[in-house]
């Protein structure tokens, strides 16, 4: 250790390092490496540097510490126990107990960090990249609060967020994007603490990966300070203060480390990085640390005492000093406090749903996208933190927020945001600036969902609800050809557990999809909408788009009210069903049409309302969308026929496509008469 | 323009220019602004810089031009019909009839490039990113075809990589990634040009992107060059004439640009990216260029013979001294010449499966990922150009083949691949590879599929053998938690169109399903394969692995042989079927289990076949897979009941989350009472 280290410091790190040790042994499995490496850094920024109050883990205004390679858990939750975080009922987020069962079943402590089940985890790290592509949107969270809502004389909002990451999140695609997106707007809360250890899981860096990260993050606008040597305090403390000083730029503190550092074996090989050491190299590790080592999962006394006496009392003040703030602020700004209260508690505001339309029938009707960004538009007037953008396609997602600034490089109060094209950053930052209570949603076009789906998955895992807007829907898309007509993304998005996927067949259902959206604080939602324009569909004569609120209705019923066959859509194609139900009419087939726009929500209603749409007694169905057959099977069953999609769609105009690929509503009437015959 | 173009340039150019224009208008749909903005730099890269024949296009030494940027498709679409190049039949590859239909439904200039669809476009881009992803393959394996084939005095591998790049593909987090894989191998013969017009659909790219390109570049281990004027030929020629002297590293020239050069109104407008300019901009437009308005795809005279003269001549004497070269070749190493005649025309060597393994039955058995090891490192014993790696998890995916060199900076023989920790870079450069005829594999974990999945749905477009080893494919991957666990990813695999799943369920289906692969020559294969062990089967107590080839067979038959109850499983969940049929059959129920490895290859068997595998009569019928339900429903009907996943996973002992999550022996067995009664 330098000489700037004190002993209670030398405890601390010490205990972070043998207790990431010893859970990952008990284990059997994790990864003992990067903590041991990274101890002192997690140290330097628990004990010195970050605003935070271990007995209020929810204030508000905390400084956000991301583990972005959240395989190194251990190192958070061994930072968790010693610091003395709290849940809110005042008991330890993490006991002893608690690490000495990591990676076990039902545990606090899984594998990879988990925001919502460990109190003091801000985000679910582990697919790499995520955790640097979320901090942006911390960031810019924090910048948009404190843009909208600090006063004068009330600073409400100034945190920082420091992200702790690996070369495998640098080279991964989502982080270099979200990178670029903070120096694109000057993001000078965010610091990113590079850990350059040189060991990958094949073995030496050197393999793969020989880029000058510094400069590549100079070229993306960032400030980058490098450290010799992670064990040194001083350094970090100067680069640290870099940090606070600077005001333009986000910050890279790349940090040279050794991975199991003090493993007289295990140090510097990749074989430290994802399997436990074994006794015998943790006995003579603690032997290197002067920690005896018949002590298992040992924390010397004074450690728990040193935080509290640094991170606890430097919190408690912050957090006491902002509370007198609040209190202010609640007096003389109600307006704005109301707003902060349902932002803090995940509400939504009052009213937001005041200004919602009703479309008049219209046989030409309007694109979804259309009048998709109508309904958001109503919908942003009433609910001031509902904000967010599109990776450079606003003009096609109708995704613009009227009379609204753009959120720009030291203008960040503005409610549009505008990612590049970043999809996959698009939606890690989405999943961060949900995680700060704020309602963002992010557009692109449909098959680009492929892009950010690692993020979709988080957002499901993370249940944060972020809104993503998926336009140019199907083989709609027409010219652009088979690279940008999605086929298999329903189906895809379907698969996700959690994830809620609408997909409105007129402009009605497109009001009441958005309700849905905004209603559900509880995950993503995924509004699929079209390119193309569809039918109004009048609701004089067929049923109330309020049906959308249970994911699939009855629209059109068969003449008799005794169904025969039963015509199932979504989207684009409910208006083929529709009038393929009349056609049937005419020969007197009694049809009824479902609409179904959520198969999720649909799942989520009682087995009388199930039975009700689609009665078991009725087997002769037929599915219709511009999409593959696989999520319909589950109510189509053996002798249901499909109509949609079995391979690629092709460039040309979208209605020849759809004709192309025998997507009619003659070929629904023909396939209803042959599921009855 | 610069005094330094020649009146045929000038001509050549304003063809491509006018051609673009006019051909959007005709389309009413397309990217005009694009191509007008780089005509000098295509007409520079065809007519004075490449080595390509026109009458050869599959000549397998011609230097590849590729646009990442495939929006931009009329200039591609117009180069290759000014510059004659032509089919293997000898007529034109594009006449001027193809590009009056341009974006019209099965004409050969799609909206976006399609490779195998006009000749001339060497692989399919349009999702941006992609193209430069790709190019660092080709880049690969024109290094790794040199190295290995290559012999003194008789080099019949070196050619360079050409791709135009926009904002958008450099925005994309896998061209970030495949740029630095491409610096860090060295790939000198790799050279992207930028197209820096400061125009993105939303509007000037300062709205989203001010990043420092050359430096960022730079850091990443590139040569970078700027030219001022996209028209200035002089500068292009000298930038490309320092990428031919480069021999360290791959070389970026950032071209400046105006979107839409030349029209009065449009000109360095987003509004000239994604729409017809209108007749009356054109014909403004087409008075700037010297080209009477009246004239609708227009080609001056002359302008065919120009590219005659240069790329024309060229292309053929380089040609034909390459044929020279390879007919000598044939004649001094007919063994090499052999596997390259294999290689160009997309065949197997002869024997590659004669030293696949066969395993014995062991109950303790062996982890898919491991039995999956061992059969590539046997195929790769005898397929040479078998080749790949993974994104820095060769230690656990098992793909390293034994005792052969990694494909490093300067080594470029070897068949290890490094991809580092970039997913999504290692499966787009994969796409390359295979476009050039090698048979390259790429590995990770199943749940890092949601990564590179854009590629693989352009595998699958572009119908390239791409072979996906994805391992840990389940809870099964245990303590690394639901971050890492797949739940939704089979589902979304199997969606895509023309991707082959294969989820084998012992060792020995791990060989077939490997057999499948390499004879699979017309899209990707997706390998899935498991973390834990497996029991290896008894094949003369069950039926042959060899079904596997039919993607589902009965591996093991109801006592009485007509079974009552149908039990389906894939993978992992095989054994628990089989289990199950054992206790089923002791309490006489008869049970038949459906091995069920790959469901595409079973659609494409006979209805006989698949009759006799799945009889409509047995309608009890129970699947188990550790996944979601979603492609289970077409073989289970309204009546079935599956066993499986509905949820994300747990950090636990992968046997402790199977149990915790009901996937077991008597959940299937009980399920199958259930369903019968």
């Amino acid at each position: 250790m330098p000489a700037a280290t004190t002993d209670a410091a030398h405890d601390a790190i010490t205990a972070i390092r043998t207790l990431a040790m010893d859970a990952v042994e008990a284990a059997n499995s994790g990864h003992p490496g990067t903590p041991m490496a990274l101890a002192p850094v997690a140290y330097k920024l628990w004990a010195d540097v970050l605003r935070y109050d271990p007995a209020a883990a929810e204030w508000p205004n905390r400084d956000r510490y991301i583990l972005s390679c959240g395989h190194a858990s251990m190192l958070i939750y061994s930072v968790i126990h010693l610091a003395g975080i709290k849940k809110a009922d005042g008991t330890p987020a993490l006991t002893l107990e608690d690490l000495k069962n990591f990676r076990q079943l039902h545990s606090r402590t899984p594998g990879h960090p988990e925001v919502h089940h460990t109190v003091g985890v801000e985000t679910t790290t582990g697919p790499l990249g995520q955790g640097c592509g979320n901090s942006v949107g911390f960031a810019m969270a924090s910048r948009w609060l404190a843009a909208n809502y600090n006063k004068p004389g009330k600073e409400l909002f100034d945190f920082n967020v420091y992200t702790q990451c690996s070369d495998g999140d640098l080279m991964e695609g989502v982080a270099c994007e979200a990178a670029s997106l903070a120096g694109h707007l000057g993001l000078s809360n965010l610091c990113w603490i590079y850990d350059d250890n040189q060991i990958t899981i094949e073995g030496h860096t050197s393999l793969a990966f020989s880029e000058d990260v510094a400069t590549r993050f100079e070229g993306l606008g960032w400030a980058v300070h490098t450290v010799d040597d992670a064990n040194n305090l001083d350094a970090l403390d100067n680069a640290i203060k870099a940090f606070h000083k600077e005001e333009e730029k986000p910050t890279l503190i790349i940090v040279k480390s050794v991975i199991a550092w003090g493993a007289p074996n295990a140090a510097n090989t990749h074989g430290a990085h994802g399997a436990p050491l074994g006794e015998e190299e943790i006995a003579a590790t603690k032997e290197v640390y002067g920690v005896s080592p018949d002590k298992k999962f040992y924390v010397p006394d004074g450690v728990a005492e040193h935080f509290a006496e640094t991170l606890g009392k430097r919190g408690a003040a912050a957090h006491a000093e902002w509370q007198k703030t609040w209190s202010a602020y609640q007096k003389d700004h109600p307006k704005e406090a109301a707003e902060l209260t349902a932002i803090f508690t995940g509400k939504h505001p009052d009213g937001w749903d005041a200004e919602l339309p009703t479309f008049e029938a219209d046989e030409k009707g309007v694109a979804t996208r259309k009048s998709g960004g109508a309904v958001l538009n109503a919908i942003a007037k009433n609910h001031p933190w509902l904000l967010g953008g599109s990776a450079d396609l606003a003009p096609s997602t109708n995704t613009l927020i009227n009379g609204e600034t753009g959120f720009n490089r030291g203008e960040y109060a503005g409610r549009n945001f505008h990612f590049g094209i970043r999809e996959h950053a698009m939606a890690a930052a989405c999943n961060g600036m949900a995680l700060c209570g704020l309602r963002p949603f992010g557009a692109t076009f449909f098959v680009f969902s492929d892009y950010n789906r690692p993020s979709i998955r988080l957002s499901s895992i993370m249940n944060v609800p972020v809104i993503f807007v998926f336009t140019h829907d199907s083989i709609g898309v027409g010219e652009d050809g088979p690279t940008h007509q999605p086929v298999e993304q329903l189906a895809a998005c379907r698969a996700i557990p959690g994830a809620t996927v609408l997909r409105p067949g007129d402009a009605n259902e497109v009001r009441e999809a958005w309700r849905a959206a905004i209603e559900n604080t509880h995950g993503p939602t995924l509004l699929i909408l079209t390119r193309q324009n569809l039918p109004t569909l009048c609701r004089e004569r067929y049923e109330s788009a309020d049906g959308v609120a249970r994911g699939a209705y009855v629209i059109a019923e068969a003449p008799s009210g005794e169904p025969s066959v039963i015509l199932m859509a979504s989207g684009s194609e409910l208006s083929l069903a529709i009038e393929a139900h009349e056609k049937l009419a005419a020969e007197n087939v009694e049809a009824r049409v479902v609409s179904f726009p959520s198969m999720e929500l649909f799942e989520k209603q009682d087995a009388a309302y199930k039975e009700s749409v689609l009665p078991k007694k009725v087997a002769a169905r037929v599915a219709v969308e511009a999409a593959i057959r696989q999520p319909w099977d589950r109510y189509l069953g053996l002798a249901g026929e499909f109509i949609g999609m079995d391979g690629f769609g092709s460039s040309a105009p979208g209605d020849e496509v759809f004709a192309d690929r025998g997507i009619t509503a003659d070929a629904v009437a023909q396939a209803a008469k042959r599921v009855l015959g």
